[in-house]
């Protein structure tokens, strides 16, 4: 018996030094780890509206708890930062093998603060820290610079983060990379690593970690292993892509630039099975997962045969239906050249559809597009915008500053027709075929997020019946903040463990056996209120970095495009409507006020008492 | 000085007789002709509800005052009769050479009764009537037909309206035909020409018709071709293909069958001049036409080079932009198609616009479509679907009772995406881009029909000084009901008259100077606001006989597609909403009852006393 308790990585590129902090236990308890104790850093140690790309910026590094042991779903790792595409607090969690390799060097937290004079990445070996010379690996692409930092270091088994080329150029929607199959995708933290001139981030850990009662969580993880093993067998043989033919049919999955309603053919076309028979997928799981969503996939483009990481359902919504590409040669192509590259397939597809809008109202010039035709549906025009996005070449250029950039540029009425909040791209789920989604997409910290609220279409109404009644009806205008309010504040809890969501919708496992793993880690007695109360302190705490900077209810926004219902299809006449009434009892449940700042006496409910200064004056 | 007088024709093709009746003065200075004198006839003579292709319908052909002389525009005839299509009330217009000779022959009217036992042709010639063997003729294409009966009458002058192969089996779109170039193109008055087995009716007229004062009409005359020659240079170049751009810059064009909003790159390719250059298009004048908006075009379809009879405005709206179809030899290929057999454009682009729709939301099954793709824009599978509707096979079958019958064939939800009234197709003018089209197509006694109402966006608030200020704002839900009321009373005024429309907006002569003319030609004095009265009166008529079949307010209806505004372009954010409201406000002042019948005390106001009685009791 002793006390849990964790540390952090403290690592200053400027000075090309580092330190180890202790973290006590009663943080840990009230914050866990992850997207928390990254925001309670944040918010803590940097100034009001730093420049995203700014070396006052800081990029945060966290796991938490689970990654002590074995544990299924625990392969997740979040970054925390100030996000350069929307200039709000981000966190973004990937998965791939990192994260256990993090805590058992010994850490929770790594905070990498300043900026290195030339490329460097760092290497994290237990207790030994070291900044490296990365001049060899600038400008390699994601997998490449993953084989050569084990080459380099002579250890295959040490996993290193990385940013593509994307990152290095600081493309808003660059992204960080694990394992070239694990991605933090959103929002640009590859930029934030870029500015910082840091191309990776290489663990290796071998401590034996303080764990409350070892045999405990290692009885209770192999039961969840084996429960989520058997309750996973269709997710495990189809992935992702298992999900886009049903909600096809839910009207959840964006069809033309979120301008049409129903893809069914072309569902069936890219979705599971098919996805699976024609690409030949295999899952590729991440560390100590009974699940194995991920990909491995064979695909042939421009007469050449190739293998890589297959496209997710976000991918296949946002490459394919969105843009009514029935071509899976060419999604897999597109995707392969982001991952490689280290670029967001969710943005890049948002823009390529905007772009493809736009051609079709004739708002791109001659000059713009050249002789390309952005014809809906072609796959080749998908694999070349691809490449001038990631390139920030010809219409590649217009994004710069993401789609909201781009629209300004654009000009005409191109500002109608985005679909983000706060400058982040709507991922593949839409709004009107679960009200809970607008509400949630519209207040997420980071924007449009669906990480940050299992809502949508397919699984409303599940998962919890530890918590209140989850809310049912999908086009419930009433039910729509509740709904938000209950996933969001424990897909955040996710993201403070650092622990992959479907473990729990398609693995079975429920929040009651995750408190008995957690106790039998930390010793904390625990129930599954408490883990809404640690997502929802969590969420407060992103919320008031964000109200700190000036954001505040003009900026959780629905998308005009939103608020037209469909005709026909299976969300006909529904629209999450009207919002600002959604908006006022989303604020009521979370304890704000009108303007959507959170209040004092929300704060010290949550234990955030010591977060009241923080509180904008006006 | 006379008074001055007209003839009806009555042949009976059961009993192979005819006669001829004389039309008293009182009655024609009342209805002037054409599709007032025709309604008066089916009103009168007809049972309510008559079954359109039985023998107890009649189909009346008429003419007007403006025919006895050479006068600017009047090579206009109408075809009056039950509509196979709606089941209403139809009349439909055609031009060509033939209006002239019927009235040259001493007739106003021509009114068809019975059937005959085998295909007849009928051939007036002055005062001899024949019903003459069309043995040979049945299954000739509409411009065979033509040569052929001026072949075997031995006089190339002899002009010969017909029904093509889709008359002869009963399609409910099929037209008649005069000169290959001008059609009574809408619902369906071709099958009823051959539910009577009549194949065609040929005239040749010599006689000097009675005309008040001859000199001063014939001084009228040469002044209007003199001015309408000189106003309508551009519309002479170009054709009705000059609209296309102007009118998609509206809005007004209907763009995916009325599901998208703006066509900007592919109007250009389909409207002037592009089309004048590409199709090498010149005029093909109808009889006394200043203007000859009717185009010759050369194009080439699969690898064969081409001369026809090129496409009009409304066939550019409904087989180009609706389709997105860009290839101009397509188009030309497909109207060509129709224009031999015999069918109506604009429906048969509406039908392939709802099935390439219903092909995208997956409602056809693999038996209905093989392996056809019916991707929009894709001008090869119009022309498919051009043949199989025109042959009443594969696809076409369904179209067997028109667009409601093919939706309700086809289930899901496809009743909620045609867009119709009455059963009829809506023609190639959106009224989200001028509120009034909305109530007009509602309430036009043959269903969705442009031809009731020259309101679109393109002729809002202009031609009429005369009479009261027309309505100028495109957008006015309080205007909207005044602008159809306006301009479908005139419409009908022209086509009593038969009276081609351009001469007014193209060829900028005024409703004066027609009153000019008309009392040169009968000696009666006549003021604008007469013209006005007549057509207001007609139209009331023509609402009477369809109020007697049970007609009301339930069928004055809008489209569920009409009520969804754009998010950008130039209607964005408008829709003609509340419909109720503006029907309303119609029935008022139309002096029509909530239900939408007219009401005794109007009948009284416009000397229609004696139909009180077909007013409904309930």
């Amino acid at each position: 018996m002793f006390g849990y308790w964790g540390k952090l990585l403290r690592v200053n590129l400027t000075n090309q030094t580092y330190k180890v902090e202790e973290i006590p236990e009663v943080t840990l308890k009230k914050f866990l780890g992850g997207a928390a104790l990254g925001a309670k850093v944040l918010l803590e140690e940097t100034a009001p509206n730093v420049e995203p790309l700014s070396p006052e910026n800081k990029v945060i590094f966290a796991v938490g708890p689970l990654q002590a042991v074995s544990f299924p779903g625990n392969g997740k790792w979040s970054v925390i930062t100030k996000g350069p595409l929307t200039g709000t607090y981000l966190d973004s969690a990937g998965t791939g093998h990192w994260a256990p390799y993090l805590k058992k060097a010994g850490y929770d937290l790594l905070v990498i603060e300043g900026k290195a004079e030339k490329p460097v990445y760092l290497y994290i070996n237990d207790d030994v820290v070291e900044i490296k010379d990365a001049t060899q690996l600038w400008g390699q692409d994601t997998v490449s610079t993953s084989q050569m930092i084990k080459e380099e270091l002579g250890d295959r088994r040490i996993n290193a983060l990385n940013i593509g080329p994307a990152g290095e150029n600081l493309s808003p929607v660059a992204c960080i990379t694990c394992d070239g199959h694990s991605f933090a995708g959103r929002g640009g933290a590859g930029a934030v690593m870029g500015s910082k001139n840091l191309k990776a981030v290489a663990v290796w850990g071998t401590k034996q970690v303080p764990v409350h009662d070892k045999e405990k969580a290692s009885e209770i993880s192999k039961k969840l292993f084996k429960s989520a093993y058997e309750n996973g067998k269709y997710f495990r043989e189809h992935g992702t892509a298992c999900a886009i033919v049903p909600l096809n049919e839910l009207g959840d999955v964006p069809v033309k630039y979120w301008r049409d309603d129903v893809w069914t053919e072309g569902s069936a076309k890219i979705g599971a099975p098919r996805y699976t028979e024609y690409l030949k997928a295999k899952p590729k799981p991440c560390i100590n997962c009974p699940l194995g969503c991920h990909r491995h996939v064979h695909f042939e483009y421009d007469g050449e045969k190739k293998e890589a990481n297959g496209p997710e359902y976000e991918t296949l919504g946002m490459m394919g239906a969105s843009l009514l590409v029935e071509d899976l040669d060419a999604i897999c192509m597109a995707n392969d050249l982001c991952n490689k590259n280290g670029v967001d397939t969710v943005s890049t597809g948002a823009f390529i559809g905007f772009l493809m809008e736009c051609y079709e109202l004739g708002w791109l010039t001659k000059e713009q597009i050249g002789d390309l035709e952005l014809k809906w549906g072609d796959g080749d025009v998908l694999v070349e915008l691809t490449r001038q996005i990631i390139n920030m070449e010809g219409l590649g250029k217009l994004f710069k500053n993401g789609i909201r950039g781009a629209a300004a540029e654009i000009g005409h009425e191109a500002e109608k027709i985005i679909v983000e909040v706060k400058g982040l791209d709507y991922p593949a789920h839409d709004p009107r075929a679960t009200f809970g989604v607008a509400v949630n997409y519209a207040t997420s910290p980071r924007g449009a997020c669906h990480e940050r609220g299992n809502v949508h279409a397919g699984s409303l109404g599940l998962y919890y019946p530890e918590l209140q009644d989850a809310p049912a009806d999908r086009f419930s205008v009433d039910q729509a903040a509740q709904a938000a309010y209950l996933h969001q504040s424990i897909s955040t809890f996710y993201n403070t463990l650092t622990f992959c969501k479907f473990m729990i919708g398609d693995g079975g496992i429920t929040l009651s056996e995750l408190c008995e793993g957690l106790e039998a880690i930390t010793g904390w007695k625990l129930e599954a209120k408490d883990l809404f109360r640690v997502g929802e302190a969590a969420f407060t705490l992103q919320r008031l970095i964000n109200v700190r900077d000036g954001l505040d209810r003009k900026d959780d926004s629905l998308p005009e495009k939103m608020k037209m219902a469909a005709l026909v299809g299976p969300r006909a006449g529904e629209a999450p409507t009207p919002h600002e009434k959604i908006l006022d009892d989303y604020y009521k449940l979370r304890g704000w006020n009108e303007k959507g700042v959170p209040t004092a006496e929300k704060l010290k409910e949550l234990e955030l008492e010591e977060y009241v200064s923080f509180i904008p004056a006006k």
